[in-house]
C-alpha cells in the first residue's frame, strides 16, 4: 500500500514541542512575558570562547569530518573530569561524544529497545524521553517517584519498583538531579535502584544532564559508580546546563566499550558525528571548569533562593536543576487547570504544564527560575502570587 | 525477558564503518598511505570563518537553544540560494536545518517508513542509507541504476523500476550527483523517475549532498522542481561537500510545510536541534558563495582531470562528486577481490570496497580524488597503475 501522502505511525504517536499550542499567545505578550516555561539560562556565558583566527589555525581540521566517537582532546579532558568530579574510573574508549544529551538518550533507546520491550520511567520525567521510547518501538511504564522522595525520603524503593516491573521490562530510566522536580537522589536511594536493576537484569539509563547543578553543596552521585553497576549503566551528560553551552549542542555518553560501540553505530546512522569545531571549542572550558563553574552554580542557587523567599505557594525546595515543580490543585480557585495556565499567560507569565512530565502530574506546574534576570524573575513571582 | 547484557536487534542488523576492519592496516602505513578511500577534501577552507569576539557579540544567543527548525537568518539565506541556484519556489517554512544531510536522511526514514515497508534504492548508493531504512524497520529493494545510465543513457527507466516495485514500496531513494559513481542525471532521466513515483504514489527521497559539485558546467536538477513533484519529494542538502564545512555538521531538508513538521518531530527526538553557533557561522558563507564556490569546483574538476589523464584503467568519467567508481574484475590478475584490496593497501593506497554501495557491486572499487593534494593523488595513481 503505497503511502504518499501519509507519514509513518511514529509521527502520529509522538508529540512535538509542548509549547507549540501556546506560541501565538506567548508571542502576543511580547516583551512583557516573563518566560518561566522553558529550561534555559539568562546569564551570558561565563566562559569566553577562544574562537578567533589563532583558534582556527591551531585547530586544523575544524572543517573536516572527525572520529565519530569524538575528538581525542575532548574525550581525554572528559575522562579527567569524570574521574575528578564523578568518581568514574574510565578511559577514552568508555566515552562517546554526542549531539547533546538528547542525542545520547535517543541512541540509547535505539540500541537497547526492540518493539514490544518496556522501559520503566521514574516520573516526573523529561517529556521527550517518552517519545524516544516510542520511536524505538517500546512502551513506557511510569512510576511516580521523585515527588514521593520529597514527601517520604525513606519509602521502600525496591517495593515500589517491584509493583511496576513486568517480563517485558528491559531498562529503567533515572534522572538525578531531576527535571522537573529539582530532586537530587542520595546514595541510599540510588543503592536501592541499583539493587533492583541487578535483581531484574535491567539496563539503567542514567540521565545526568544536571550534573554540576546541585545546591547547598549536595553531592551528585552517578549510579554507574556504585558496586556492580558500571557494566549495566549508560550515563548521559551534556554541555547545555551547568556548562551553559546549549547552543553548541554537545553531550556525552559513558559506558562499557561494547555499549559505547553499540551507541556509536546508532549515532552514525542518525547524524554521523557531532560537530568537529564545536568539540574543539569545548576542550578548554572543560579543562578550566573549576575557575568558572562554581560561580554559575552560586548564581543559580541565588535565583532559587529568590523563589524560596518570595513565591507564596507550597513547593518542595529544589535541591538542584533549574526548576520548581508544584501541585497547582489548591490554587485553581474555581478555574479548571487549563484556565489557570491561560490565566498565567494572560498575567504575563509562561509556565510549563505538568502533564507532559508524566500521566500522574496533570495538576502540576513547572517553573524555570534561571531563564530570566533576577529582576524579571521577581516580577514573574509577583504576578504568580497575585494569581495563585 | 530482561535483556541486559544484550542490545536491540537493530545493533546487529546494521553495519558500522566500512573501514573499521582496515583501520590497523591503514595505521601501519602511516604517512605513506595515499588515502583514496574516504570522501573528504584536502583543500583548506576557501571561505574564512568570521569567528572572533565581534562575531560572538553580534550573534547573541550563540550559546543558547534556538528554534528547532533552524535560525531565521540561515533559513532565509537558504531560501534565497534554493531560489537562485536550484529553481525551488519555497519559503522559510519549507526548510529544516539538520545535523548534516545524514541527519536529514535519517529522519526522513523515521518519518516515512513503518515496519514492513519497502524502500527502493537506486544503486550504487551511499552505504549508511541502507542501515537507515533498517533502523526504521523497513526493507530495501536495490535497483542497479547509475552504472547502467553511464553505459546506456537512454534505457527505459520506468520499465526498469517497474520490475522492482511491490505493494509494500513506499519510497524511492535518488542521489544525483551520485556517490559513488559520479553520475549526474539529466532532465529526461529525472522526468521518468518522477512519472514512475507519481504512477505508484511513492515518496521521493532526493539526496542532493553533491549539489554544487558538477563538472563541465553540467546542470544539477532537483527532481522536486519538476511538475507535480514538490509535494511528494523530500530534498536533502549539506554544507559538507561543495561548501567544504563537513566539520560544522549542518545540512537542510526542503519539502512541504507538513512534511517539514513531520521531519522536525523526528529530529527533536534525535538531537533537539543542530548547533546554534554553527548555524550562525554558515549564514555568510552561503550569502557570499558566488565569490568562492566556483573556484572550489574548478579545483575539484582539475583533480578529476588528473585521474582521467593518468589513471590507466577503464572507468566512466565522473560528471560530478568526489569519486571514481569502476569494475575491478578485469584487474584481478589471478587475485581474488579482497586480495586486490589488500594489495592496494600494501602498495600504499586505501580504496573503498564496492560491496558497501550495493549487492551488485562486489567487484567494484571507489576512489576519492579530492582527499589528497594533486602531488599525493598522482603518487596514488602511479601506485594503482602498477598494481592494476
Amino acid at each position: 500500500m503505497p503511502k504518499f501522502p501519509n507519514f509513518s505511525e511514529r509521527v502520529n504517536q509522538i508529540s512535538g514541542s509542548v509549547f507549540e499550542t501556546y506560541a501565538s499567545k506567548m508571542a502576543a505578550q511580547g516583551g512583557n512575558l516573563v518566560r518561566l516555561h522553558i529550561g534555559d539560562t539568562y546569564l551570558p556565558v561565563s566562559y569566553e570562547l577562544p574562537i578567533d583566527k589563532s583558534f582556527l589555525r591551531s585547530n586544523a581540521g575544524y572543517n573536516r569530518y572527525c572520529n565519530t566517537f569524538g575528538i581525542d582532546a575532548l574525550r581525554d579532558v572528559l575522562v579527567e573530569k569524570l574521574h575528578a568530579d564523578n568518581e568514574f574510573l574510565v578511559e577514552r574508549n568508555n566515552t562517546l561524544i554526542t549531539c547533546g544529551a538528547t542525542n545520547a538518550l535517543s541512541i540509547s533507546m535505539m540500541a537497547l529497545v526492540d518493539p514490544g520491550d518496556e522501559v520503566m520511567i521514574l516520573t516526573p520525567a523529561w517529556p521527550f524521553f517518552f517519545g524516544m521510547v516510542k520511536v524505538a518501538g517500546g512502551t513506557t511504564t511510569e512510576v511516580p517517584f521523585y515527588t514521593t522522595l520529597f514527601d517520604n525520603p525513606d519509602f521502600d524503593i525496591c517495593d515500589c519498583l517491584e509493583e511496576h516491573v513486568t517480563d517485558q521490562t528491559v531498562a529503567i530510566y533515572l534522572n538525578t538531579p531531576n527535571n522537573p522536580s529539582g530532586k537530587v537522589m542520595n546514595e541510599n536511594q540510588l543503592l536501592q535502584v541499583a539493587e533492583f536493576a541487578q535483581e531484574h537484569d535491567l539496563w539503567v539509563i542514567s540521565d545526568e544532564a544536571y550534573d554540576g547543578l546541585t545546591f547547598d553543596d549536595l553531592p551528585h552521585i552517578s549510579i554507574a559508580t556504585l558496586p556492580g553497576m558500571f557494566e549495566r549503566t549508560l550515563s548521559m551528560f551534556t554541555f547545555s546546563k551547568s556548562m551553559m553551552f546549549a547552543g553548541i549542542r554537545l553531550g556525552y555518553a559513558v559506558g562499557t566499550e561494547s555499549a559505547i560501540k553499540a551507541l556509536n553505530k546508532m549515532m552514525v546512522h542518525q547524524l554521523y558525528s557531532p560537530s568537529t569545531i564545536a568539540q574543539q571549542m569545548m576542550v578548554e572550558p572543560v579543562a578550566s571548569r573549576e575557575q568558572w563553574l562554581p560561580a554559575v552554580r552560586k548564581q543559580y542557587q541565588g535565583l532559587r533562593d529568590i523563589c524560596v523567599d518570595n513565591l507564596k505557594i507550597d513547593f518542595p525546595q529544589p535541591e538542584g536543576t533549574y526548576f520548581i515543580f508544584f501541585n497547582a490543585y489548591d490554587y485553581l480557585r474555581g478555574r479548571d487547570y487549563w484556565q489557570l495556565i491561560d490565566a498565567c499567560l494572560e498575567a504575563g507569565v509562561s509556565v510549563a504544564p505538568g502533564d507532559s512530565f508524566g500521566q500522574d502530574f496533570g495538576d502540576y506546574i513547572r517553573l524555570c527560575f534561571t531563564g530570566e534576570s533576577p529582576e524579571r524573575l521577581r516580577l514573574g513571582i509577583e504576578r504568580l502570587n497575585q494569581l495563585l
